[in-house]
Order: C-alpha cells, then sequence, then structure tokens
C-alpha cells in the first residue's frame, strides 16, 4: 500500500437505540460511493474514524451519534 | 493516484429533518461542478469531510447543519 | 495537476434568504477574476472552503453569512 | 513492516459492567473488516489507541466507554 | 506557477453599505500597486485573504470592515 | 531495530488495590494479542506508555486507573 | 523570484480620519528605506500585512490604527 | 548509538515517603523487562523521564508520585 | 541575498508624542552597531518588525511603546 | 559530538534548605547510571534541564523542588 | 555567515530611570563574554531579543525591565 | 562551528540583592563542569538563556530568581 496514510486525532462514537443502525461509510476518492455498511444491533456501541478511504459516515436507524459539533440523534 | 491529499480534522453533521435531502459535493479543482450527490431521508444523518475532491457542499431541503459557526437550517 | 493543494481547515456557511443568492469565487492567481458562479434558491445552504482556485467569495443577493468574525448579512 | 506508523495522542478506554464484552476492532484498509475480537470479563477495564490496522471500534455487551466526547453506555 | 503559495486562515469580511464600494487589491512584490479592483454595491459582501499576490486591500465607499481586530468603518 | 519510534506524552498511571493485578500489553502490529503480562501487587503503581509494541493495554483485578478522559475503577 | 516568501497571518487595519494620511512602507533589506508610500483620503481603510519587502510602516496624517496592541491614533 | 532520541517534555515526580522504596524501569522495546531499577530512601526526590529505553515505570513503597492527572500514593 | 529570512509575526507600535523621536535599529550581527535611524514627528506612529538585521530597537524622545508586555513611555 | 541535540523547554528549579543537598544526574542511555553530582549548600539554588545525557535527577537532602506537577519537599 | 539564524519571537523591554544604565551582552558560544556594551540615558527604552550571538544580558544602572516573568527593577 | 544551535524562547531573570552573587553556568555535554562564573553586584539583573553549551545554572548569595514555576530566593 503505497498510499500516504490519513492522519487524524479525530473520531466519533455512535450508540444505537434501536436494532439495526446502519453506517454505511463512504469513499473519499474520486468517486464517492458507499464501500462499507456496518450494522448496529440495539445498545451497540461503535467508535470510528475517518481515513484515507472513508470520507464520510452515514448514519440509518436511531442512533446517538457524539460527535464535536455535541450529540445529534438519527431515526424517528 | 499521486495527489497529496487533504488533511484536515474538520467534519460537518447533517441531519435530515424531511424526505428528500440533497447533500451536492462541489469539485476543488479547476472546474467548481457538482460531482457527487448523496440523498438523505427524514431523519437520517450524515458526517462529512472536506476532501482533496470537494470543496463545497451544498444543501437543499430541510436540515440541520451542525458546523463550528453554529447549527444552521435549510429548507423551509 | 502540480500545484501544491492550499491546506486550510477553514470554511464558511452561507445561507440563501430569498431566491436567487449568486455566490461568485474569485480567482487567487496573477488576475482576479470570476471563476465560479453559484446560485443559490431560497432557504438553500452552502459550506465552502477557500481553494488553491478560490481567494476570496462575493455575495449577492439576501443571504446569512457564518464566519469566524460573526454572522453577516447581505441583501436588503 | 514498512508502513509508515500511525501517530496518535488519542485513546479511549472501556470498562465492561457485566460478561461478555466484546471489543472488535475493524480495519482501516480497503476492506472493512473485524480483525481481532477481544473478550473483558466483568470489571476488566481496557485502554486502547486507534492504530494503523484499526480504524473503527466496535463494543457489545454491558460497558462503560470513556471518550473525549464524554461517557456512552453500551450494553441494555 | 513556480512560486511557493502563500499559506493563511485569515480572512476578512467586508460589506457595502452604499453603492459603490471600491476594493483594491495592493501587490505584494517588488513593487507596491493596486493589481486589481473589485467593485461592491450596496448590501454585497465580500469574504476575502490575503495572497501571494495581494499583501494590501484599500477600501473605498461606506463599508463595514470585519477583522480580527473588531469591525471597522469606512466611507462617511 | 529499524523502525521509527512511536512519539507520544501521554500517559497512564495505574494503582493495585489488591494483590495481584494483571495489566496485559496487546501489540499494535498485524495480529493483536498479548505480548507481555505484568504482575503489580497491592499498593504498587506503575505509570505507562503506549509504545510501538503496545497500543491497548488491559487491566484485571481491584485497579484504580488514572487516564486523560479521568479515573477509572476495575475490579470488583 | 527566488526569495523565500515570508509568511505570515499578521495584520494590521488603518482609518484615516482625515485628508491626506500617509503609509509609508520600509524595507526589510540592508538599507531601510521607504520603498513605498500609500496616500488615503478621509475615511478610506488600508487592511496591511508585512510582507518579505515591508519591515516597518510608517502613518503620518490623523489616523486610527487597529493592532494586536490596541488601537493608537496617529495625528493631532 | 543510532536510534532516534526519544523526545518529550514530560516528567514524573516521586517522593519516598519510607526507605526503601524500589523504582524500576521497563523498557520499551520488543520484551518489556526491568532494565534498571532506583532505590529511593526515604524523602529522596526523584524527577524522571520517560526515555528511548523505558516506556513503564514501576514503583514499589510508600511513595507519593506527581503526574499530569494527579497525585498518586503507592504503598500502604 | 542568501540569508535565511527571520519570521516572526511580533511588531511593537511606537507613538512620538513630540518631535524628534528616534528610533535606532541595532544590528544582529557579530558587532552590535545602529544600522538605521527613523525620526518620527509628533504623532507620528510606527509599526515595526524585529528583521534578520535589525535584533535591538532603542526609541529616544517622548514616545509611547506598545509592545507584549504592556505600554511603556519613553523620554521625560 | 554527533548526537543529535535533545530539544526541550523544561526546567525544574531546586533550593537548598541545608548543606548538603546532592543533586545525582542519571543517563538516559543504556545503563542507567549516575553520570555526575552537584552538591548544594543551603539557600544555593540550581535551575537545571533534563539533557541528552540526563533523563533523571535525584535530590537527597532538605531541599524544595520547583516543578510542573507543583513544589516539592525532599529531606525530612 | 553560515550559522543557523537563531529563531525567537521573544524579547524583553528595558526603560533607563537614571543615566547611564549598560546593557551588557554576553555571548552565547564556547566562551561566555561581553560582546557588547549599550548604554541608555535616563528615560531610555531599549526593546531587545536573544539573538544567535547573545544569549544572556546584564543590566547595570536604574532601569525597569519588562519581562514574561513580571517587571523587574535594576539599580537601587 | 558545526553543532546544531539549541533552539528555546525560555528565559529566567536574576537580580541581586547583596554582593556578591555568583551564576555559574554548567555545561549540558558529556562532563558536568562549571565553564563559566557571571558575578552580579547588588541591584544588577542579569536576563539568561539555557543554551547548546548551558544545561544548568547555579546560583550563589542573595537574589531573586524569576522562573515559569515563581520566583524563588537565594542567599539567606
Amino acid at each position: 500500500m503505497d498510499e500516504r496514510q490519513f492522519d487524524s486525532d479525530e473520531y466519533i462514537v455512535i450508540k444505537a437505540l434501536a436494532s439495526p443502525v446502519q453506517i454505511i461509510g463512504l469513499t473519499r476518492g474520486d468517486y464517492t460511493k458507499p464501500h462499507h455498511t456496518e450494522n448496529l444491533d440495539k445498545n451497540e456501541v461503535i467508535v470510528m474514524q475517518f481515513t484515507e478511504k472513508t470520507s464520510a459516515i452515514k448514519i440509518r436507524g436511531k442512533a446517538e451519534i457524539y460527535t464535536k459539533h455535541g450529540v445529534v440523534n438519527s431515526g424517528e
């Protein structure tokens, strides 16, 4: 792997409040497309970074999203 | 890919308050044009970075946009 | 593209309060001239960075502009 | 090992409140997949970093997760 | 273009309070001379950076200038 | 040893409240596995860094763990 | 131009309170001498940086000078 | 000695409250093992850094340990 | 000119309270000697940086000197 | 001397409250051993840095030790 | 001059309260010796940096010395 | 002189409260030994940096020592 690694101290925290919560990583490169979907069951938590692959993270389903701009709720 | 990666810790958070919300990535290069449109349904959330490809993000539809300058509402 | 990329964490947020709002990118290079005009309809929001191409951003029409020096209103 | 090391001062702390708690490291590379599962018994604590291998950490089971965005509880 | 790019996160914001406001970019190089004049009509706003070309910005006409030293009014 | 050293100012402090407390270093590399177990007797204290070898530290037994996210107690 | 560019985020703001105000750039090099005089009319404002050419700025005439050490008034 | 030096401004302070206090340096390298034991008599103080050799410091006996996470007491 | 440029964001501000005020730049090099004297008339202001040439600035005559350690008055 | 110099802004201050106070520098290298003992008489003060040679400083005798973690007293 | 320039933003301010005040620059090199004496008359002010030549500044005579540790008075 | 210069913004201030005060510079190198003694008479002040030569400064005699850890008095 020759690409320079993407260096960041940032991370977000997502807690699923219901099953399922879908966390979809979107690619950083020339084409923005989903490259991975991670499923969380109720009360599972994930701590995630942006990477050299992922520049956007989409959240579907009822969850709490902890970010540096505060806590945002997804889902109804 | 030979281009130097764009390194930033910044990200914004967008929560759709109605369906659909369109999030349009505009290119950084010589020509500023849309290169990707991401659709959010009501209550979906996206956490996004600027990238070496994207230097502007346009939001259409009813949404809350969390940024370092505060929370801005789009849509009516 | 051989030019060194312009690295900045700064961005501004513009919300259109009426249609249309014109956002005009002015070039950084030897000649300062408009290189792109982005139109916003009422209640659309754009989050923008300065780039290696753009060193000034001109706003025409009724809008709120969120910056590190506070919120400035354009238009009447 | 030729890869540039991933340099970060960040770490999170996880305390298991019941047995078992599963801590699943997800890979940073082209494919996001689990590469390691660490099991904690009740009242065990783990202090973890993101690495050049791991860009996401998933927590299953009843635990307290100490992060820079606050303390988040997983499990019921 | 071989010159090293001028890297700065600083920008100022200028709002025209009457027509016309002239914003005159002065060159950084061996000779300090105007290289560009941008005209703003009443209530137009411009967000500007210093560049490798521009090291001084002169404002003529009635305007509010938002800077890190506060807001300064030009014009009568 | 050709590997670039891992540079960090971070450290944690662990105080054993009962005997024994096991402090297990987990490897940073391709395989996450224990590479060292340090035993503390009651009232012994250890001050530890993450290293180029260790990216996770697991604590078993009754202890106080001083971290930048606060003090966490392991053991019953 | 082979000289390394002078990189600084600093700028000062000068507002003319009467006509004329003279702003005299003094050279950074081996000889300190005026290399440019910019004239401001009453109520004109200039936002200026130090450059690889200019290491001192002299103000003659009635003006307000906004700096990081506060606002200083020149002229009677 | 070809190894890159470990650069850190961090240090801890240890004060012995009884004799003897043992301060055991553990190695940073592939094998974590004691490489040095320093003995303190009652009321002696030591100010210590982590080094390219030492990534963990174990304290046995009654002492006050001053760290960036506060003061921790070892020994009964 | 082959010397590396002296990079600093620091500047001081001097306001003449009477005529004349002498501002004497002293050289940074092997010999400390005056290399330039700038004269200010009453109410003139100068904003000055240290340079690769100047490491000390001497002020004679009645003036206010704005520095990061506060405002100092010269002259009687 | 080919070794890279150890760069740090840190220093500690030690004041002897009785004679003698011994300040023992311990080596940073492969072997941790005393390489220098400095003696202070009552009311003498020493201001010390860690160096590329010294990574630990041991204080014997009655003294006040001023550090970034506060003032610690050695000796009875 | 091949020596790397000494880069620092620090400066001190000295105001003479009586005539004469002697400001003696001491050399940074292998031998610490006076290399320059600057004389100030009453009410003259000097703003000084440390340089690649000067690592200590001695003040004789009645003066106020403004430093980052506060204002210190020399002379009786 | 081929050695890399020691770069630091730190300095301390010493004021002699009686004659004589001895300020003894101790060497940074392999051997810690006095390399210079500066004498201060009563009410003289010295502002000093650590250098590539000096890593410790010993003060004998009645003086006030201004440091980032506060003001320490030497001498009885």
